[in-house]
């Protein structure tokens, strides 16, 4: 078997190969020929820690396995170490015999800031000119960075909490050569596409904050509770997801729901957008809301990418297993 | 972290070990501080492979993690490798970073063993002297050659729906010194302690088939529809099992609850009994059932031992991860 420690990582992994493989197993999900196991999550009533387990099987790419791991929250102020761990393992689907260990830390980043990147691509509008970010801690650096990529941004808005964390966005925009600018949330109706990856459990966008034509992002909703935008945007836009079952129950679109302003029916598939087998955008004045809730198969698909990697340049650990 | 392959497995790992991690992690799981988490098991729609995970946290061994794998009922045939394939992977409760990989086969069959044998330490009666094996295949081994262990057993005899796979248990038995017998199932009233190791989906031993006295020990059923004795036996007898709530579902007990011939009120914990805070076998005359379920948590312990066997002997590989 394989191993590719953490440490590897960066190195290894480009956020293209990440988008490659975010892009094919959300159509795999969205044609049936891959989906996620249900996700085991327990509060292990130690460290105040939640751990479990996200697997899937992807049989198009033939990846099967899971995720394994959580948050600590004492990691970094008792240990200097981050809070979320986690290690991807990957099984041979042909024998049910572990083939790869991965470090998951770095993955995870990789992999939600390719989602919303999909995300992008596949349904803002082409002349989208203006990014707006809510969100300006560690994971918004990779949201933007993955997102700028997609269309030719010319400048970046910015949304924060802490005020005082706008400068990890106007560094990463800098160096994209792009002006930044912090604004208060009215200021985002100049935004073509709005990225928002916060930890909130109160709507921060309001439905009005948004111009026609818009494409938003929402990265940050992935438990019970939690919430980044006024549900009445969920009304206005058309809402696309990775998964729709954790949509509705987890992700941004459990409220809408919840409330009865759309029904489930209303949530799509971003990966039916990319098989063709959804339109996608209807016109440029749509809004499109993307409801990334994160899930095992976008793991495991990174995951492999980076096995192959790692083999090719010669740095994965081969272990008699 | 630590890597030890399925082949140091058997020469590291003795049944003494084994018994001694799960006895341990069963009296964790009666007193609270151990428990199991919901498993993950999928038809995974390729090669008839079932797949899935079984996790758990053990506070008081500090144990934390889980049993990946399935049955891929092809290897055999095809790759001459076998059908059961599972791996262990263990974290550290304190910083959720992956700590240990250890390959499951071997494990499994020895914490199932263990199992049985620990639920005959605490509930057969201790002038047990004949066991009778329902089930002849390749686990009854493990299950007879642990139980020998515990009593001192004059005689072994056994029944199998396959008769000509007899001589497994035969070969088992004169190992120990003991003499074998082929009976019928009525042939089992002879027996002190039963234990029934089958994938039957019918019932096999009849509630009149056992003596009063005997401890009967059902370790064959673990899924919806499986079936080993008749539920009778359940009204009878007092059930012990490792996980009730896995017992009343997936257990032998599924049918005795189902019916409402017992309630799930009735079924024990055997970690009660090891605790003390059970009193177990009731009488002399009293039949004891234990309903061996298989819990990750099983998995975790007999793993966790076999690591530290492994840094004592100095034959864990080391991987910087």
């Amino acid at each position: 078997m394989l191993i590719v420690p953490e440490r590897e990582i960066a190195d290894l992994m480009t956020r293209e190969a990440a988008f490659d493989a975010v892009e094919k197993v959300f159509a795999a999900m969205a044609s049936g020929d891959a989906y996620n196991f249900p996700v085991v999550r327990e509060a292990i009533g130690h460290e105040d820690a939640l751990y479990g387990f996200k697997g899937g099987f992807d049989r198009a790419g033939l990846t099967l396995g899971l995720k394994a791991g959580g948050y600590w929250p004492n990691n970094l102020d008792k240990r200097g170490i981050i809070n979320h761990q986690s290690t991807v393992f990957l099984f041979d689907p042909d024998t049910g015999m572990v083939k790869a260990m991965v470090g998951g830390n770095l993955l995870t980043a990789l992999r939600t800031a390719a989602a919303s990147s999909v995300s992008i691509r596949h349904l803002a509008r082409k002349d989208a000119r203006v990014i707006g970010m809510i969100g300006a801690g560690h994971q918004a650096r990779f949201q933007l960075r993955a997102a700028l990529e997609q269309r030719d941004f010319e400048k970046v808005i910015g949304w924060n909490f802490h005020p005082e964390m706008l400068p990890n966005l106007q560094e990463v925009a800098e160096a994209a050569g792009l002006p930044f600018e912090a604004v208060e949330l009215d200021g985002m109706r100049e935004a073509d596409v709005i990225v928002s990856i916060t930890s909130s459990f109160d709507a921060i966008l309001g439905a009005d904050q948004v111009s026609p034509g818009t494409h938003v992002a929402c990265m940050g909703t992935d438990t019970k509770g939690k919430k980044e935008v006024d549900p009445q945007l969920l009304v206005r836009a058309d809402v696309f997801t990775d998964e729709v079952a954790q949509s509705v129950s987890i992700g941004e679109a459990q409220h809408a729901v919840g409330r009865g302003l759309i029904s489930e029916a209303d949530v799509a598939q971003l990966g039916a957008v990319i098989n063709g087998s959804h339109a996608g955008r209807s016109s440029d004045d749509q809004i499109t809301l993307f409801d990334g809730t994160g899930v095992g198969l976008q793991d495991l698909a990174v995951a492999a990418a980076v096995v192959d990697l790692a083999v090719e340049r010669g740095i994965a650990i081969e272990v008699d297993f």
